[in-house]
C-alpha cells in the first residue's frame, strides 16, 4: 500500500497525529508494518496544540503517551490559531492547517524527514471532493487529495503522503477497536457551524439516498481524475516548454506561431498555467475570458491580467509598462555630436558622410540615406550638423517618402504600422531642427530624401 | 451565441419541439435570429409523440399548430416507448429518448439538414453534471452535455447541437412568457419518481443551501472540465496514432517501445480508450486495473479484457485465441517431400543440400544446417530423408547445441525464451525419426550439428 507513495525505506517519516483515530490508526499501522513491529521507515511522532478546546493539551499529552508506549520521538508545539486566524482574515480551520502544517514540516526538516504523513482516509477524500463540486472547483479540486504532493508553501521538496487514502473511516475506528487504541474525540467534528461537518454529518447522508456507496464513488471519483490532471498537466508543461520564451512574476512572453500550432484548449490551459503563476493567489480564472484568449486576440482576463500581441510574440501581464521593449525608446531630445547619440537602453544613433552618389534602395529599416546638404549649416555657422533625436510630440506630422506635399499624422502611421500603444510616445524621431526626417524602423521623409541633385549622402543608423 | 455550435447559414436546421418552454423559446428564438424574422438558417419543426401520457396527442398538435403559424415545415412521428423499454430493458427515460433521438435524425437525413438542434438548458447541464457526479462517472461524465457533439448510434456526419445551454430554465420560462408564447405542462416533469426529477425538485434545491448558485456553478463545470476533456483527447488521439500498431474490434495491437516512452497516466488512458474500442457497452474500466496495466505487466482488466506481452508487442483483447501468430505454427506431423514442407498459413520448410563442407557460424535463427548424413536413409531404401515436422508433445526433451549428452526439457526451453504460451503447443519442431533436430527459431540439436568429420551439408529453412 506505502508503494505508491514513494517512500524510502531507511529514512525517517513524520507522522502528524491529533489522537483521533484516523492518525492513531496510521500511527499504529505504520509502526507495525513488516510485521514483528520493525517499520521500515524511522518515525518520528508529531502533534500540534491548536488552542481551540480545552482538552487540547490533554490531547497532546495522550499522543505523548502513545509515542512513549511505542518507543518512538515525539515533538509537539502550539500556537494561537484563534489569533493567527483574526490576523490573516482566515477561517479557523485555514489558520488550523496554516499553523500545524507549518510545525509538521519544520520538524521534518529539522530532523532530515523524507515525508511527512498524515491520517486522510477516503472518508475526508469524499468530502473533500463534495466540496470542491459545491464550490465549482474545476479538474484541480474535483481531484481532491493526492497520496504524495509538494506543497510549495511549506516545503519545496518534503512531501505531504496519506497512507491511508484507500481506509474508511470506520476501517481506522474498526482497527483502533482491534488494536486496543482508544482514540480521543474532537467535539468540533460535530459541530455542523463548520462547513466540512456539514458535509459529513447531514448533505452526505442526503446524498446516500441516490447511492448508498457515495463516499467510496467520490473516492474513486478523485483517483481517476488524479489520473486525467496528471495527464494534462504533463501535456501542458510539455507545451509550455516550447511555447513560453520567457515567464516571470511580471509576465510571461509565449511564441505567436507555436500559440498558433496549437489547439484552443491547449492554448486556454496554457493561459490558464500562466495566470497562477503571475498571481499565485487566484482562486480561479473566468472560462469564457480563456476561451477568448485563445483565439488570439487581445483580451482581459480579469484580475488586472491582460494579454498583449506585439508582433509574433503574446504577452501576459498585469503591467503593461513592464514589458521588454523591442524598439529603441527615448525620453528626451539630443543631439547628435561626434556622429553620434546614446539613445539609452543600448540603442545608438551614428551618422556617416559618403562621398558618393550613388544609392540604392534601402531595404534596412533602421538605415536612413539623407542629402546632406539639407541635414547640415553653412560651414561658417560652427557647429553642422542639424540632426537631432526627440520623442514624439502630440500632433506630430511628416511627409512620407514618395507623398509629395502631403503631410500625414505620426499617429496615424503608428496605428496603421501596428506598433505596440505603449511604444509609441517614445519612439525615437530622427529630426532636422525640429522637422521629422526620419522615423527609424517605419519611413523616412520626403524633404530630405537623395535625389539626382545630391552632391553628398549622409547615412544614419540606429543600432543596439 | 451560435458561433460557438459550427452552423452554416443557409442550411436547414431540425428543431425538436416537445411543447414545453424550453423546446418552445429555441424554436421562437432561432425563428427570430436576425431580426425581421429571417432566420440565417431553413427551420424544421419535429415533434415525437412518445404516448407516454393522454396528453401526448395534444401536445403534438399544438407544436403543429406553432409551426403553421411560423410559417415552418413540421413532421411527426410516434412510437410506443412503453414497448420498447420493455423490449430492450431501458428505463423510460432511456427509451424515450433513443426512440425520439432515431426519429429526430431521420428527418435530419431526409431533409438534407446540417444538424439536430434541442433545447437542453443550463439547468439541464446542472442536473446531468449533478446525476454523473452521483454515479461516479469520470471527466467525460463530469464534463456534461457538449453544445455540439456527433452521437454516432444516431448519425455519423450529423451532429446534435444545444443553443440554449446558456440559458436557464428560468430564463427560457421568461422568454416564453414575453413573446406570448403558451407552452405545453408536462405533469410527468414533476414525478419524482424519476431519478432525474428527483434531482430537480429536491436535491438540487438542498444543495442550494450551501451554494445558492449551484446551478450556475454546475454548469460552469461542465464547460470547463469539456476544455479539459478535449484537451485530454487530444493528446490520447495522438499518442493512440503513434502508439497503436493494430484496432480492430477482436483486438488491440501497441508497440511496447512507444508505450514505455509514455508516462504511466498516458498509458492508462491509451488502455482505457482501446478497452471502450473493444467493448463499446462498457460502463467504465476498474481505474486500479488500468494502474497496474500501465507498469507494462500482464494483467486482467475486467470484462474479460487481458493486457498480453509478447515481443515488442503489447496485446488488449478478450480473445486470446484470435491474436495474430508472429510465428510458424502446426497441427499435424509433415514429412518433408520433393525438399519442402507445406507448414501452413503461408509458413514453408525448404531444404537445400549443399556440396560443401564449409560452414560458418548462422546467425539466421529461421535456418539451420544439418549433417546431411545423418538425417537422410542409406540410398538402397528408397525414401532418403528422415526429416519431418511435428508438433510439440508434452514431456519433449531435446539435446541444445552445445550441450553434450545432456537433455533439457522443451517447456523449459520455451519458458526461459519467453515463447507467449499460446503459441508452445503447435510451434513446429524439425525432427529425424522422431528426435528433435531443431527448434525452429530457437535452437539446434547438438546430435546433428555440421562437425570436421561431414561431408555433405544440408540446409533447412522456415520462410513465409
Amino acid at each position: 500500500m506505502l508503494a505508491d507513495l514513494g517512500l524510502e525505506p531507511g529514512r525517517t517519516l513524520v507522522v502528524g497525529v491529533s489522537g483521533g483515530p484516523d492518525s492513531l490508526a496510521l500511527l499504529h499501522y505504520l509502526h507495525n508494518l513488516g510485521g514483528h513491529k520493525i517499520c521500515p521507515y524511522p518515525l518520528l511522532v508529531a502533534s500540534f496544540n491548536h488552542r481551540l478546546r480545552p482538552e487540547a493539551g490533554a490531547d497532546v499529552a495522550f499522543v505523548q503517551g502513545i509515542a512513549e508506549e511505542l518507543g518512538l520521538p515525539f515533538v509537539t508545539d502550539s500556537a494561537d490559531v484563534a489569533a493567527h486566524a483574526e490576523a490573516e482574515g482566515l477561517s479557523l480551520e485555514e489558520a488550523a492547517r496554516e499553523l500545524r502544517y507549518r510545525f509538521l514540516f519544520r520538524a521534518a526538516r529539522e530532523n532530515g524527514a523524507q515525508a511527512v504523513a498524515v491520517g486522510h482516509t477516503a472518508d475526508d477524500q469524499a468530502e473533500t471532493v463534495l466540496m470542491h463540486f459545491l464550490r465549482g472547483a474545476g479538474l484541480s479540486g474535483l481531484k481532491g487529495m493526492p497520496p504524495r504532493i509538494i506543497l510549495p508553501v511549506f516545503d519545496a521538496e518534503i512531501p505531504l503522503v496519506r497512507p491511508l487514502l484507500g481506509w474508511t473511516r470506520s476501517q481506522t475506528e474498526a482497527y483502533c477497536r482491534i488494536h486496543g487504541l482508544n482514540p480521543r474525540i474532537d467535539n468540533t467534528n460535530a459541530d455542523t457551524a463548520y462547513f466540512r461537518n456539514r458535509l459529513r454529518h447531514e448533505l452526505l447522508p442526503e446524498l446516500e439516498k441516490y447511492n448508498p456507496q457515495i463516499r467510496q464513488t467520490l473516492a474513486k471519483t478523485a483517483l481517476a481524475l488524479q489520473g486525467d490532471h496528471d495527464l494534462l498537466n504533463e501535456l501542458v508543461e510539455a507545451a509550455w516548454q516550447k511555447t513560453v520564451t520567457h515567464a516571470d512574476s511580471d509576465y510571461v512572453e509565449f511564441g505567436r506561431g507555436q500559440l498558433e500550432s496549437h489547439s484552443p484548449a491547449l492554448r486556454r490551459s496554457l493561459f490558464r498555467k500562466a495566470s497562477f503563476l503571475l498571481k499565485p493567489g487566484l482562486r480561479d480564472v473566468d472560462f469564457e475570458a480563456l476561451e477568448r484568449a485563445a483565439t488570439l486576440t487581445p483580451v482581459d482576463l480579469g484580475g488586472g491580467l491582460k494579454t498583449i500581441i506585439e508582433g509574433d510574440v503574446l504577452y501576459l501581464t498585469d503591467d503593461e509598462s513592464i514589458l521588454p521593449m523591442s524598439f529603441p525608446q527615448v525620453n528626451n531630445q539630443c543631439s547628435v555630436t561626434g556622429n553620434q547619440c546614446d539613445l539609452g537602453n543600448g540603442w545608438f544613433l551614428t551618422c556617416e558622410t559618403l562621398n558618393t552618389t550613388y544609392w540604392s534602395l534601402n531595404a534596412d529599416p533602421w538605415s536612413a540615406y539623407f542629402d546632406a546638404d539639407l541635414t547640415e549649416n553653412s560651414p561658417s555657422t560652427g557647429l553642422r550638423t542639424r540632426l537631432r533625436v526627440r520623442p514624439v510630440r502630440s500632433g506630430d506630422r511628416f511627409e512620407p517618402l514618395g507623398m509629395r506635399h502631403q503631410t500625414v499624422k505620426l499617429s496615424d502611421l503608428f496605428v496603421n504600422l501596428k506598433i505596440p500603444k505603449r511604444m509609441r510616445k517614445n519612439w525615437p524621431l530622427v529630426c532636422v531642427d525640429d522637422e521629422i526626417a526620419w522615423v527609424p524602423g517605419l519611413r523616412m521623409a520626403e524633404p530630405f530624401k537623395v535625389t539626382e541633385n545630391t552632391r553628398r549622402v549622409i547615412k544614419v543608423q540606429i543600432k543596439k
